[in-house]
This record gives structure tokens, C-alpha cells and sequence, in this order.
């Protein structure tokens, strides 16, 4: 396939379309960016890569950093993670108490903010240094040693994250939380901190398009099976409830954040991440998922 | 792939495993079926054809039916459907009315019974004569044409099928719902009660698995991009509460029903029916599902 | 108490408020009333009767009539309808489905539709002809043998009540409907159809006020304790979802109707009626309530 | 009324009736408790006082002080109080998230924990010292300078009370609280600490049978409209979903606590508490319920 050439194209078509929705405002760093950046780096299994745009450009990644939580949780834990957290769509919006209290407080999915949190108290259970590690991780697999948390964009998040204590608090209430609930929330905190480019974030979610190896390398990180896993929890949860949609019109594997960033997956071909700030009312970056169906369209390729 | 040295290993396995949960007995056609029935049909795009057990017996397809009539009404209605059922995971029991009462009467998908409901009623908009075209459909697709309706089993629900009045009324208080309630429930129990085996199951969906073509044919049924989509709503929606569950373990699309069958497709490989009546807690096949995880498991192949 | 003085105080008061609020328009019939209308009438145990207005005019009292049936249904059923509806304030719209689906289809209270619902089909199940028993009751409390059905509004709210059809089969589904569903709407949309004053209404509803004795007589029609409890569910049950803002206001047992009428009761002092077509966000008589609240402060009284 | 023979035949009822139920066990210093007390004292507003049974020992009143904090509040904030919480009955259980999420972070009234959590804020913004200015409040109406906080309670709540810190944080998260969540929860866990005697219980509630005069004086602690509007919330609000029951049984305002402990009020009358440590489902004082339905029936009396 020419990527080359669709690049291009989808360049071209992205100029010409309207930058709508809103920038996330809950917190004042995010509202600081500049709401017309626009950015994609698609990154093939076969070693090539594509950019366009602000590519390179630092943004924060938020809830995308739940699948590398997720992918070490499951790496580390093995499928016990599966007693503390489900696998079904929310159908719900990301931050529901209601769901949490019809289900005995078992979060529906790990990338609802209820579940991620789950997946961040299994990981302090686990790791030596748990900020430490997990930066480790994520530097090792973008191949980047500069990528940092912003620990600006952590406290911020940590003062004004009362829905997330009263999530985890819920969830202790309900036996679910086995570390000191504020310790959680800091690891938490950070890990949606995280400050990556397009480049970054492609080049380390290769590792689900690529079966689970290092990017560029034979280095078996994850297992296949387990990368296979990973990817179906993103198709059917990656995108609140607006997962259906995005499947629907993308037909490949994601993950987006309130930073504008989304990252898909096309399992041995490609992982491709975009950054537009402006979001939908669901959550989900506008102009970034026209970007991936767009991408969908002018490919042909989806996993259907 | 070797399949035939898969499909006798996945036979040898099955035989081994304990038949669990309960045959489907809310009307009584239903419970008349013997319990420790197995069938298992595999159909590859490339024209071969591998099978086990009661792979030959009719069996009720019940909600199998709701990929048929979305496929029909996606074709004739376009994308003007999405204006009247949502393409969304439900989180929620297959006939819950809370979800409609609190989306305005929009079903959060074709494959619950509200979604399917709507889809049938959309149908009877347009086809002239609904009961005959599907079935005229469903035998062209599945190459057969002594496939027929179970008008016992139609008559059945429909004594039975108090819930579904209520589905329906609902909807048409809230306006969504255009013709008599009672004509659309009627095409709409006629559909489930649709008689047939693994293999007319198996052939009729690989018009899902090989890009909308008529199986052994290059007559292109469906367009291309309409069958991804389908597929993709198989993949988030095809199993009721147990959506992830399925897409976890065994990655393929699907569709389940209450009479015990399972179809999957791998979309450009094959398509698989699975038939066996005693169902889990969430109203899927029990042995049917670890049917298809095995396969999954066995080939090494899922769509991730 | 000066009982002439307060009511001309109150007559007086009532002309300079604005008349906010929109007349029911769900069924046409209701919609043809002149907006401005206001009638109150006042019926004292001791036998003196007090009125202003339009208070002899007749208007449609829709869900005050479920006092009459909800009454009828305990003299004759006895404590054995509790089986079959519950008691508690219901804390969602009238019309809920939701709450019938989390509590298996019992309704919370007699005085929502769901509730008056299953009276209506306990009725049936035991009067010999439930249409005219009914009217025969309330032109016997009423005293006034000019009482009738409104045939019209009765077919029209038949026509547009799809709402009602679904919460009756759905709480067949349930169980929990023992006559044909059909037959019991007939019968509920009649009750609801019932014209009256609010002469007629105060008079009929002295009942409740006299410790279960009809009107200006010795002849103890219900028993005292049934009364009370009656009393009790219309001060926690009364007025939907604004129950507990009327008992707060006004704090008096009391029943409301999408008609623009409320009557209301004072345990052995006076059962009033007032009625004023438009009505406020929660389906309640805008004006109505205000005149309620506006007779508690004057007179100094409530059951507290 | 001879309440002297009532009290006996009372007592002698009690005697025979089985004590059903659970103790109160989400804190050890609850289940402390002999499970088999039983206490009522009932005061009349005449100054006649009859008990019998445990009717001097110190109990936990819990919820019961959400009446107190209810009308001080009340008293100083006025009806602004209303912006913050509202009046009408649950319908839900007594800590519910899924309300909350429904309505904004507005609690449906201030006897679920939500609202009275909010009342605590409210209370906290006004009062100098809110501890201390609650308990010599409590002492004042109840007349005996002896009545203290459990503080092995209120750390016990408070190290326990992971379900409340969610409902605090989940409020703050919607903007209803203003001071700092833990000093809230601080002050709320004390009031519910509070130790008194169905003596101490019956005299302090007496100011809402007596129009808010102070027992034994003519002093106005509270204004006469105040007070029966306090009354209209314990009828529909005061057992958090066994309201509805309450009333259908006892018909007298009242509010109950997992203590065990229940206090009944008939305006103009008197006022009555009773202590029975077993409670039911519901979460109420078992025999307690029993007790004071006994007692409607053997007065006649109840406010319907």
C-alpha cells in the first residue's frame, strides 16, 4: 500500500475540514494549549513511518496512558486482573457511579477511569516504584528517554479530581480497593500526566499492532495472546461511550484522552496516533477521529 | 492452515467438555429441543467446507436473525437507519426498557430486541412483502431454499412475548416506532423463528466474512464498506451484556441466539456455526462459546 | 374558625396571582379547556360548604379517580392488594418504566399510572361490571347522580396511550397482570375520564375527611382505619414527584390530576377542591397548589 | 386518653412478640450492643411522661440527630437552605450514588446521608464551634446536661465510612459543598455519635410536638411554621424507603436510626421513642416498627 500517497491526501483533506468542539477545561493546563494544533504519525510494523503536522509536539495524553497500565497490570497479574475488573462496554459515560453500584462496585472495563483506577491500586500492590517503572516502561517502548510526567498538569488534576476520590472511596467501600486510596489517586494522577508526541505515542503502541514485540526488534515484551486481549478491550471500550461509533466508522482498535490525543492500531500493519485538542461531546478528540475514518476510507483497510 | 487437522482436534476437545447451563424454556417449542445436541460448521472463503456433529440439524435461530434484517435494512434504508437505532454497546440486559427510557426511545443497537424491533419496523416500510422477501433472502444467502419459518415457534412468542409488547409500545409513545405495533411484532417473531442448520447458517455469513459477495460467487450482495460495518457491530454488540466477553476470548465477530446457535466470522477467511442448546447465565450458548475460544485458541487467529 | 372570612381572603389573593404554567395537551380533549378557569370549593365536616370560581363547572379529574378505585380495591380486596402494589413514595415520573424493571414489576404505589394500573385489574377481576360499579360509587359519595364518563376523552387517551400499553405488558411480563391487558386499559382510561366539579369532588372526598362516613350521614362506608391509611399514601404518594414539596407547603394528605384539579384533605375538619387547568413542570396544578398553600397559611392548619 | 392502660397493654404486647432482625454491624462498637433491649418512653405535651423497659439507657442515636442538625439549620439558614437539598422522598437506598448522578448533586432530602452531609456544610459555614454549639443545643431541648459524643463511635465511623467520603467527594465534584470535605465529615460523623435514652429522645423531640416550644415552657425555640414543615419531611422522608410503610402503618411523622433507636410525633399530642437494636432489610429497628404500630392501634390516634 502507498502510504506515502494516502498521507498526502489525508493531509490534504484534514486543511480543509472545520476545527470544531471544545478544548477540556476542567483543569487550567489543558486549557492552555493552542486549539488548532493538529498532528499524526502513523508507524508500520515493517519499520516505515509517515508524520504530518505537529507530530513532534508535546501534548498530554490522559486516559491513553490506560493501556499501558492496563498491558502491565495483565503482563504482571495475569488474568486474576479479571476479578477486580470486566471487559464489557460501559455504555455509560466514563465516570459513572451508577454503573459501579448496580455491579458491587466491579468496574465495567479498565479504561473507564473507575477501572483504571482499579488497574493503578493492583500495580502499586506490585511494583517497587510504581512512577518509576511505569515511566521506565513507557520510555522504553516509545523509544524515548526524554518522555516525562507534568507534574503541573498531576497536582492539578489532584485538586480538582473530586469525582475520582469519591469513585475510588465507592470502590473501597465495596472491597475493591486494597492500597491507601490517595497513594492510588497520586499513581493515577501521573500516569494521565504523561507528556508525549504523535511520534512517541505510535511508536510505542507498535507494540499491539506488531503482536507484541519491541518496536524494530524481535523482542517478545507481551505475548501474542495477551496483545490480541488488549486490543479487543480497546475496540469494544477504547472510546467511553462513544466505543460503538468509533468501531463502527474506524473499524480498528483505539484509544483516545481528553488531551485530544487518539491512537489506533492496525494489528500487523500499522499503529497510527493523531492529536487535535478540540473535543466532542462525548470526550473524543473532533477532527481526530475524522482523521482515522478518513484514514479508513482512503486505506480500505479495517479489521472487518 | 490445516483446518481439517484443527476441526478434528477442536472435536476430539468439545467431546471432552461438560455440557453446562440451561436450555432456553420461556415458550415451550423451545425446551422440546434435546439439551446435549453439538453441531459445528466451518465455511471458508476459499470455497472449503469442514463440519462436526449435528452440524446438519434445524435448530431455532432466534436473534442469529437480527444480522439478516440489519444487513436488509442497511442495504434499502442507508444510513438514514442510524437516525432511529444507535450503533452503541448496551451495557443492559438484551430487553431492558430502562436504556430506552433514559435515550428518548432510541435503542442503543440493532442486536437487543428494542434495536431489532425498530429495524423490522423499518422493513415493514419498504419491502412489499416482508415475511416473503426476507425469507427469500435468507435462502439465496444460505443456498438453500427449504429453509422455512417455524410458525409454531412464532405463534409461541408471540403468546409469550409480553415484554416485546411493551418494547414496542414504548417506543411508538416516544415516536419511534411508524407502523402498527402489531404487524411489526409479527414480522418480527416470524424472523426469529427461522428454522435452520450450522451449515445453511455458515454459508448464508460468509457474505459477512468475504466482503459482501455471495458465497462460491463473484455477486457482490452487499458493498464492501456496509459489510465492515456490520461486521464491526457484531464485534461490540453481537452478544448482549456479554459483548466483551466474546470479543475477549475469541475476537471474531458474531451473533448469538437463544435457541443455542453461534455464528463468527474472520472476515477474508471463513465463516462458523456452532450449535448447542444449553445456555450460560447471559443467555449465550455455553458450549458454543467455549466452542469458538477454542478455535480461536487452536488457529492461533483472531481479527487482533 | 372564621372558614367565610379565609375563603374570601383567599378569593381575594388568588385573583392578583399571574396564572403560569401549560394546559395537558396530550390528548386534544384536554387541551379544548379555557386556561383561565379557577373553581375551589370547600366541604366541612361539620356540613357547611364554601366556594368561589368556576367551582361548579365540570373538568376531566384523569388521575384523581384513582383515590375512588384505589378505595374500592381495599374495602373489597383487603390487605392482599399490597401483594400486588407497594407503598412507597415513587421518587421518579408517573410513568416510569425503570422502577417497574428494578422491583420485578410491583409498582411503587397505587397512584402511579403502573399502580392504578393493577387496582384497575384487581377490580376487574372481582366487580361484576366495573364500568358502572365504578360511577355508582362516585355519584353515591359524590351525591350527585349526574356524574358520567367522558367517552371521548376516554378513547382519546385510548388512542395516544402507548405508554400505558407498555406498562401493562411489561408488568404482565412480569406476572403481575392477571386480566386481559386490553380489557383493563378500557377500564382505567374510563376511570380517568370521569367529569366533575369541584362541588362534586370535595363532597365525594368528605369520605376520607370523616373517618370513612358518607357526607352529611352516619353511614360508615369505609372503615375508619381504612381511611386513615388511604390518608397516608395520598400525603406520600399524592403528587408524583413533587409529594414531598406539597406536603411541605401545604401539609395535607391530598390527590392531583393532569385535569388542572387537586383535592386535598383535612382529617376531620374539611376536604377541598380547586381546580385551574395550567399546570407546573411536575404535572401539577400550578395555581391549585398555590391556592393550597396559600389556605394552610391562612387558616393556620395542617395535619402537623 | 388513659396512655397509663395503653402503656401497660403496650408493654404487655411487646412482651410476646419474637425480637427479628440484625444487629447494626458496620462498626464494632454498634454490634456491642445487647441485641435483646427493648425501651420506650412517650411524652405528652400535657407534661405526663410514661415508659417502661429500657427506657434510661444510653443507645447510639445515629441518624436520629439528622433531625436536629435538620431544624438548627433550618433556623439560621431559612429557606436558602432548599438551593442545597431537597424535600422529596428517596425512593432509593439511604446511601445512593445513582440519585446524586441523576440530579446534579442535589440530595433528594436531608435525612439520606447525602443531605445531611450537606446540612453539615451548611451548619459548619455558620456555627462558631458546630460541635460543641450542637451539643449543648441537643442538651438544652433535651433537658439534661449529661449527653455526650461517643467519640469511639465517631473514629469508628469515621475509619468505616469510605461510602460516605465518596458521597461527600461526588457532591463536591457537582459543586454542593463548600468547606473542606473532611471537617464536614468530621462534624457529621460526631452528631451521629451521639448518646442518649429514649427518656433524652422523647423530651428533645417533644419541641416538634409542641409546635416548637421548649419542653415544660412557653419559650419558642422554634417558629410554629418551621416546625410542622420539619414534620412533613420525617412523614415522607424520615425511614428511608420504608417511608411509605411507616406512614401506611403508624401514621405519625417520625425518624428512625441504626441504632435501633425510633422517635414518633403526634403534633399536639405527643411525642415518643422507642429502642429495639434488631433491625429489619430496611434498616429499621424491628420490634421498634412493631412497637409504635401497636401503639396507633391502641390509641386510635395517628395525624390521618
Amino acid at each position: 500500500m502507498d502510504y506515502q500517497h494516502i498521507i498526502e491526501k489525508l493531509e490534504h483533506k484534514i486543511s480543509k475540514l472545520p476545527k470544531t468542539g471544545k478544548v477540556a477545561n476542567y483543569i487550567p493546563e489543558l486549557q492552555k494549549v493552542n486549539p488548532d494544533k493538529f498532528g499524526l504519525h502513523l508507524s508500520c510494523v515493517d519499520g516505515k513511518d509517515y508524520a504530518f503536522g505537529d507530530s513532534n509536539e508535546l501534548f498530554s495524553i490522559q486516559s491513553i496512558s490506560k493501556v499501558y497500565t492496563l498491558a502491565l497490570a495483565k503482563e504482571i497479574v495475569g488474568d486474576d486482573l479479571w476479578k477486580r475488573v470486566n471487559v464489557e462496554p460501559s455504555g455509560n459515560a466514563y465516570n459513572s457511579l451508577t454503573q459501579l453500584e448496580n455491579e458491587n462496585g466491579i468496574p465495567r472495563n479498565p479504561f473507564i477511569n473507575a477501572g483504571s483506577i482499579v488497574v493503578a491500586d493492583l500495580l502499586l500492590s506490585v511494583l517497587e516504584n510504581p512512577k518509576d517503572d511505569l515511566l521506565n516502561f513507557v520510555r522504553k517502548i516509545s523509544k524515548d528517554e526524554s518522555i516525562a510526567y507534568d507534574e503541573r498538569v498531576a497536582e492539578s488534576e489532584k485538586a480538582t479530581g473530586s469525582r475520582n476520590v469519591a469513585l475510588i472511596y465507592y470502590m473501597k467501600s465495596l472491597g475493591n480497593i486494597k492500597n491507601n486510596p490517595e497513594a492510588v489517586l497520586d499513581f493515577y494522577f501521573y500516569q494521565c500526566s504523561l507528556n508525549m508526541s504523535c511520534k512517541q505515542l505510535a511508536t510505542s503502541y507498535k507494540i499491539f499492532a506488531d503482536d507484541g514485540k519491541l518496536s524494530g526488534t524481535n523482542h517478545q515484551v507481551f505475548n501474542n495472546q495477551s496483545v490480541k486481549r488488549i486490543n479487543s478491550i480497546m475496540q469494544t471500550c477504547g472510546f467511553y461511550d462513544e466505543a460503538g461509533e468509533f468501531s463502527y466508522r474506524v473499524g480498528l482498535p483505539g484509544k483516545s484522552g481528553v488531551g485530544g490525543g487518539i491512537v489506533a492500531v492496525h494489528p500487523r500493519q500499522f499503529s497510527v496516533a493523531v492529536w487535535s485538542p478540540k473535543l466532542n461531546d462525548k470526550g473524543n478528540s473532533s477532527l481526530g477521529m475524522k482523521a482515522l475514518e478518513e484514514l479508513t476510507n482512503l486505506t480500505g483497510l479495517s479489521i472487518f
